[in-house]
């Protein structure tokens, strides 16, 4: 091959999918002169699994990705067909929002945005090479001969990193959707000696809509009200499509039982680990055999197409047996397979060869983002893009890296859990795996980062203006309620008595009237209207955070706990070697992970607090400063 | 690999492009019960190439794929960004419409059509072998395993069989876009003895429209005036986006010279035969040398998409040779590519070895449409899909075979053309093709070929009502103008000064008056207002059969004199060994061709008149009796 000189960037990111667009985009919108460079142009944001976007967790990324300026919360915004609000009944921690996505239009809307997009080329190519210098990656080489020249380099491969296709006994390599895989560029990730893991993931078949009894099935309708993910949306789409509601049974689950040699989960053709909260039928039949039934929605594609998804049955069993457990299911007696489930194998990177900004820590300025790192999902995926990108972008344009605490966001919590704790198998985000998550809400995704997006630079001066009108009207409506005094008067007590309250004895601050159980924001202003404008949004915020305050408050005070400890840094240049006490465990792992801070030290598994101590104590010592100097 | 069952069918249709679309579609229209095969769903009826449908002969076709009840007319008028109608100032025949497509549009609809049409299932999935017993096609085989029996199948492959992309040094086995290719199917079609050949075709690079300086082009609108393919449209798009033209110039030239030693066309890595009417860059820079300058239209994909198509830019030059051409021409000099062009090399069947039906003459029942029977574009491609759906149902359902005359259709044409004539080269339809290009025109489509359409299915009894109502409005009107005298009266005499004619002398019939070059339809109804109620197309049609009389009627007796000779059919098995004084090249192209009819092996090259009359003498001395008995 004859190599060709094909230009010169700040950033290039390898890969547009739900990782690299948010990671492009970023980069490019901070200033810095982007490239992407994808296989097949055709496939940006293109989403190889399930239609929908958010849910419990993710729903919240997107909402966070949205406050710190990237595109998945405005792109779905635009072009889903149907939104839900989860968990209303429940409490505001574990609210979130669900889309149901259009495919084919989110695809084209997240395309245009990027072509839109100042600062950024988009060009077709295969990579096949990473060019690195003294430890430092200096640019790419593609598959037609081309150099292109960076600061610095994004990987966003997803599953297409010598992705196999793996259907009952076939298997070959293949990207998802049989798109060309990345071959090449993982034989080169492993020359540069990255270790690379094998997982795997899986998607269930889909059927034709007109071949479907929906008799059979339960209604499952958007949400009346609208809403939306991103702070920018004032257009609501109002015409949504419902999803629809059905069951697997005995007869389904006999079907898998019969042909569970033919599976190449269990037939050993699989080497790849599967995600532990996706499974596969298969998996969830052999597992849960005590369970009579599982659920199985039934959810279209977009608007126009019959193309239906079958959520939850995702599956590699062979077509033939595929068949047969769809026939075995109320209302899809007849449904015409469209497309059979598949699994698809795929390199994924450990993601503890990465420092918390997705840098790698063995080749400088390169960074991997997205399913490359273990995740699976469309949301973790580009959460993990917009901050590589906004990081990429920092170190070339030299400016501040952006970290985000456990505390700030789940995007934080995903990067600290990935590059502290490594994932043996794909990494799925869940409310569990906050420990603050009555801060990490839906409702003040703005509210916690809009401020570190507004300084990169993502957010528009006159969104963030709204912004601070938004804050500045809920923090002065709090403190009013917390000086207003309620007496116990007529109106007062008519309106206590309507909602079932105890009457009032004594006089009483709004904020403690309204942390009764009972009592909502709109009845607190009958007895004492708000000289601001608040928006049903803000009213929410305000409920939400006098009725949960002193939940915060306590959440607050472990964060502030955590604070110190995050301060408490350890420098780059440590020999864990030199520290005498340390356990072998500790050690190895302290070697491997390279913690930035005493706190993230404490999470690694097999880190014990005696470490800790004898680390605090080295570190406090001073000795640290004669080996990092 | 396990084999299984998975269904019986009248028609499978291997392939979703253009021609498998169409086929599929009326097959299933037709009441056949059909199943269409393809690698991957969501490359049905993808425009790899220029994103346009029509223009001259190739519109005229797509007007006919509409009177027959084809697809792609209804669908291109649902999502066209622009539509012209071409060569308005010269005569009729050669007017035809050209729409520039949205790409993803017009993919989703025609995806969408198929899905919701009776009678039609649609699967992913690649077939690798066809079940063919005692000579006569029964089935298929898939990539998975799956067996699927039918009456008939329709290969419609198009540029995938053995599909290698090329570009510079670069070549690796693929199908369009980067998508997989199809290897086994084409090694299982040699197997069963068809003769493959190679051919290519090219695309140009895609550039990203916020980077092309617009004010150094000329301005390229669509018309005003709404117009559409389709006999059932009837919402028209108003909103329509233009064109930009562009030239080459001796920079671009130069840059192709110093490079050509570069190009895979000259290196002989491309051994495939190019499109001659559709020919890269380099070629045209080469084979027309003293020609200064070639045009360059910059063509939108779509509405929601900045990627524009450089039409005219076709190549498989190295990419950084490409990128060179782009910088020297004017409004492209610091165009971002998005794509780069390529060639593709592909398996395509000698045509000569179908029937007229497009059933292969060596496996009955085994129907091929396309891009795989040697022709180059969409529309060739979906005429052919449409007719080979038709025919193939029409066998599975013990129906009357359609095959259309070279009188009747541009599609008569093609087929006639391929089968006849074979082609050694990517077959284009062009005007200059068809003898009686008077009779096949654009106006007049729906009059010459509704009525088969309707007989075999494929048109509503609502709009073949609307059509005779249309057709008989036309006829009396006609018929009112030859039998109306105007008489040279003042309001006679005025209309006619004012158009600047000759003054009547005496009494004139309608149409006379309307044959005058400078008369119009309008002009005549002044003077003699018509009772029925015409629509402007209804006028437009008056007026072009009675202004074209003369030739009109001339055709219309040649086409008489060869449909006798159609007539004179050739029993198929007649021994064309047995016919003494045959010339030797004339005996070997019948016995290849084995045409229908004498009219058919008038046109086969190498059979020269004095071999006609001696196949008449020996058919009409009926010896051939004993030979077919």
């Amino acid at each position: 091959m004859n190599y060709f000189e094909a230009g010169s960037y700040d950033v290039i990111v390898i890969g547009a999918g739900h990782a690299g667009a948010e990671a492009a985009l970023a980069s490019a919108g901070m200033g810095a002169k982007t490239l992407v460079l994808t296989i097949n142009l055709d496939m940006i944001a293109f989403m190889p699994c399930n239609p929908s976007i958010g849910g419990p967790a993710k729903g919240i990324v997107v909402r966070e990705i949205d406050a710190l300026g990237g595109a998945m919360g405005k792109v779905i915004d635009r072009t889903h067909i149907q939104m839900r609000m989860l968990n209303t009944g429940k409490g505001p921690a574990v609210r979130a929002l669900r889309a149901q996505a259009d495919k084919v239009l989110y695809q084209a809307e997240m395309k245009r945005l990027m072509e839109d997009q100042d600062n950024l080329t988009i060009h077709q190519a295969m990579v096949e090479e990473l060019i690195v210098e003294n430890g430092e990656v200096v640019g790419v080489k593609t598959q037609v001969g081309a150099i292109y020249r960076s600061s610095t380099v994004i990987v966003t491969t997803g599953t297409f990193l010598r992705g196999e296709i793996i259907l009952g006994e076939l298997k070959y390599s293949s990207g998802p959707n049989n798109q060309q895989p990345s071959l090449k560029l993982a034989d080169n990730l492993k020359e540069l000696g990255f270790d690379l893991v094998r997982f795997k993931t899986g998607t269930p078949p889909r059927v034709n809509s007109k071949t479907i009894d929906y008799s059979k099935t339960e209604i499952q309708p958007g949400d009346d009200e609208p809403r939306a993910f991103s702070f920018e949306t004032t257009e609501f789409i109002v015409d949504q499509l419902p999803c629809w509601l059905t069951y697997t049974n005995e007869k389904t689950h006999q079907v898998i039982d019969d042909n569970l040699h033919l599976s190449p989960m269990y037939s050993g053709m699989i080497k790849g680990t599967g995600p532990r909260y996706c499974p596969s039928i298969e998996d969830k039949v052999v597992r849960f055999n005590d369970k009579p039934r599982h659920q199985i929605f039934l959810e279209p594609e977009g608007r126009n197409t019959r193309e239906v998804y079958v959520q939850g049955l995702s599956t590699s069993l062979p077509e033939h047996v595929q068949r047969k457990m769809l026939e075995s299911i109320p209302g899809l007696e007849k449904a015409e397979m469209m497309r059979a489930g598949y699994a698809i194998e795929y390199d994924a990177m450990v993601p503890t060869q990465l420092w918390p900004t997705l840098e790698t820590k063995k080749i400088r300025h390169l960074y991997t983002a997205g399913q490359i790192n273990g995740t699976s999902g469309y949301e973790e995926a580009a959460g993990q893009g917009l901050m590589a990108g906004m990081n990429a972008a920092a170190r070339a344009l030299n400016k501040e890296e952006i970290i985000l605490s456990r505390s700030e966001a789940y995007i934080g919590v995903l990067i600290d859990d990935l590059v502290t704790k490594g994932t043996n198998e794909p990494y799925r985000l869940l409310t569990s795996r906050a420990e603050y998550r009555l801060l990490l809400r839906h409702d003040n995704a703005d509210l916690r980062l809009t401020e570190i997006g507004y300084k990169a630079g993502l957010i528009s001066e006159e969104r963030f203006q709204r912004f601070m009108e938004k804050k500045e009207t809920i923090t002065k409506e709090i403190d009013r309620l917390k000086t207003t005094i309620l007496k116990p008067n007529e109106l007062t007590q008519s309106v206590i008595q309507e909602k079932g309250g105890t009457a009032l004895k004594d006089g009483i601050r709004g904020h403690e009237l309204l942390k009764r159980p009972e009592m909502n924001y709109t009845d607190i202003v009958k007895l004492s209207p708000s000289p601001f404008d608040l928006t049903e949004e803000m009213q929410e915020q305000v409920e939400i955070q006098m009725k949960y305050e002193g939940y915060i408050e306590k959440s607050l005070q472990q964060v502030d706990k955590l604070k110190k400890m995050e301060t408490k840094k350890i420098p780059d240049r440590i020999d864990y070697d030199a520290i005498s006490g340390l356990a072998t465990e500790a050690r190895q792992k302290l070697k491997e992970v390279r913690p930035l801070s005493i706190a993230q030290a404490s999470r690694i598994s097999g880190v014990n607090p005696a470490d800790i101590s004898i680390l605090l104590i080295y570190i406090e010592q001073g000795k640290i400063s004669k080996i990092s100097s």
